[in-house]
């Protein structure tokens, strides 16, 4: 099977500044590949016209798919359209069609139409047009060669809007492509070399198989990918994902492309249970992640962030002794938490938290990074101490990811 | 001055199946500039021999500073330390100094020494070694014909510790330049087409001076980029920073590189006023924000997450007459909620805010996206209402945006 293989090219000088990250190509590449078609080169360039003909020439040498994102705005800094009527040997012209969307777009937001956004209209002479209704300037298609060019804007929604709509469709009826085989396993609480060392013998066995290895704060995910749709292939491709599934079995969290706080809320749906958060170290993000969640009202109840003393014992009933004796940050403290949460909300389920972020606030016995969490199904209650790091932001998320972790396995009964 | 142009080089399938977003990149690239080196190109490959010699050698050809990350793991689909060697024509060596900076990293995390750990002390041949005490893998520096390439590993906290430790000191050195003058301006509330409209002649008449205009959900960021140092060049810098900033005046919500979490720590620490918050809409993200902010415990007292209309009552003392005759999501029932978080804990300022976030929940009257929000600053009260749009988070998250500018604005009496 002959590999399609694409290039990316992000346009864009706050690409190039670092203020901006390119979210764009991520998602392109994962769509892309959804279909079938393999992203072999990423290319982030400056707003200027030698560097987007310089990788325009390229592209064309080395990819059959050439997407071009940003550069299309109504802004001065865009010459993109000027350079790809310049590639392509062609003139910009005045499309009706585009100005009646433009039009339409602007207006419904109560926004005046102006001379910018009759600019807008005024695009290179394409093979076809990507009709954009989610903002101003619209998606180019080209087909030299045997290349597919397809010139998108930088907003995200738009680039999203744009490759579910057009471009996705377009490319599967011109390759008539199957997908490549891929299969997801994510771990938590294994180092990447430990888990080379598991399963090294496998990955040598089943060599055609390609495994890519991602670290994440909470985990490594593995992910398997078969070359090709042969028979012996798919034999073994399964006889390595099993292989590593079983070496691996305990660590594995989830075989989807999910989160936790989805896995717990898929849970909680179907046992019928409620859930309630007391957070003090980790200040609101697992409320956050849960109702991230569509549906999430079905089974949260609600979260009491409580950052004082004072709050604790309000709120939530924690003892004036329990915090005097052992302090706030301490397996008493967070036992009284999750108590105090689970009947003030009236919910089967609830996690606390409390620790010491940073990067102030570690005591002579208490440094950094310490942080307890305890969740409650029910009258079972399962309490565990971490030390996590000395950045916040991380400890915050690393936190979270524990505390879901905790009541998952609570609810589930694995140790 | 001459410009010294830098190329980042992103090796990593996962990069290009779209697994992981390139944030390195961005950081790279912004650490750089802050040290008068631009980066020009960013170039994401595959793990694969051939492209790795071929974006090294395009780079050797146009850049004088070349940054590569990822690729120097321990797991087998590393190959690009031996791809380094073949580029410079060197071999692979033990180094004792940094196989016993892999004994001390793996020793420190209790995890046991193995074979892997071994060859992650084997190395090309380097001009010099960035030691990493943040990973097992190192850094490498080449000179070679007035280039100057540094190889980092791939995880974003090595990258961080090796740039601020080692790259940066050295390019400084290097080049002993001086960094280019910038200057941000942060708006909200404005669309960009309608703020080419209001200062299109200014950015005509200084034409030398960049201005990139970056599009985010809150707002447009315009950042202003001196191309070099001469006095004529910051003469015009000024004037055409000074000439936007009164066009967009009431638009500018913060000239620094802060968000509006942060101007609401430093507001209330200043004012040493206190905070709480009662979310139903945002579901824990305002506190998630403000707690992410350092040493926000001084001025934050809590969150009352309130996701049920029995929490609403019991926690806040919401009126079940108001739920039954104005219904949760009203301007009524988030001005309950707002006096009634004060009140829960005792704080000078409050805000809270209600809503449909989706993708389900709409009635015949109130669509998704409907939100209300409300702040108080001791007696003084303000709510506003407002129509997002039907995706969840990003609902979510302009809800936490508005309601935090609410605040401010309440807090600095701007209308």
């Amino acid at each position: 099977m002959n590999r399609i293989k694409a290039e990316i090219i992000s346009i864009g000088n706050e690409l190039l500044a670092g203020i901006t990250v390119n979210t764009n190509a991520a998602y392109l590449a994962k769509q892309l590949r959804s279909v079938g078609v393999e992203t072999f080169w990423i290319t982030t360039i400056a707003d200027q016209k030698e560097d987007i003909l310089a990788a325009l020439k390229t592209a064309s040498q080395r990819a059959r798919v050439v997407i071009s994102t940003g550069g299309l705005g109504p802004t001065p800094d865009d010459i993109t359209k000027r350079t790809i009527c310049e590639f392509f040997g062609v003139q910009l012209k005045f499309d009706a069609q585009v100005f009646e969307d433009v039009r339409r777009f602007v207006t419904k937001r109560k926004f005046f139409l102006n001379q910018v956004n009759r600019e807008q209209a005024v695009i290179p002479e394409c093979d076809r047009v990507l009709r954009n209704l989610k903002g101003t300037a619209p998606g180019l298609y080209f087909n030299r060669n045997e290349v597919h060019y397809f010139f998108l804007p930088g907003v995200p929604h738009e680039v999203y809007h744009l490759t579910e709509k057009d471009i996705l469709p377009m490319l599967k009826e011109i390759f008539n492509l199957q997908p490549l085989k891929t299969h997801l396993l994510r771990t938590t609480g294994i180092p990447e070399s430990r888990i080379i060392e598991k399963i090294g013998d496998l990955v040598e066995t089943y060599k055609n198989i390609r495994i890519a290895f991602l670290p994440r704060f909470r985990g490594v995910d593995l992910r398997f990918t078969a070359p090709d749709n042969n028979a012996r292939t798919l034999s073994d491709f399964d006889a390595l994902v099993n292989g590593v599934r079983q070496r691996l079995q305990k660590y594995i969290f989830t075989e989807d492309e999910l989160e936790i706080e989805e896995i717990i809320g898929r849970i909680l749906k179907l046992k019928l249970f409620t859930l309630s958060v007391a957070e003090s170290f980790t200040g609101g993000l697992i409320g956050d992640m849960i109702t991230n969640i569509p549906g999430s009202s079905d089974y949260f109840l609600g979260d009491a962030v409580t950052y004082s003393n004072e709050s604790k014992m309000k709120l939530l009933g924690v003892q004036a002794q329990t915090l005097e004796k052992f302090g706030a940050v301490s397996k008493e403290t967070v036992t009284e938490m999750v108590r105090g949460v689970q009947k003030l909300f009236g919910s089967k389920c609830a996690v606390a938290t409390t620790g010491i972020a940073g990067p102030t606030g570690a005591t002579e016995t208490k440094p950094i990074g310490l942080c307890y969490i305890a969740a409650r199904v029910g009258d079972e209650e399962r309490v565990m101490k971490f030390e996590f790091g000395t950045e916040r932001i991380m400890n915050k998320r690393r936190g979270a990811i524990a505390a879901l972790e905790l009541l998952r396995r609570l609810l589930l009964k694995i140790d």
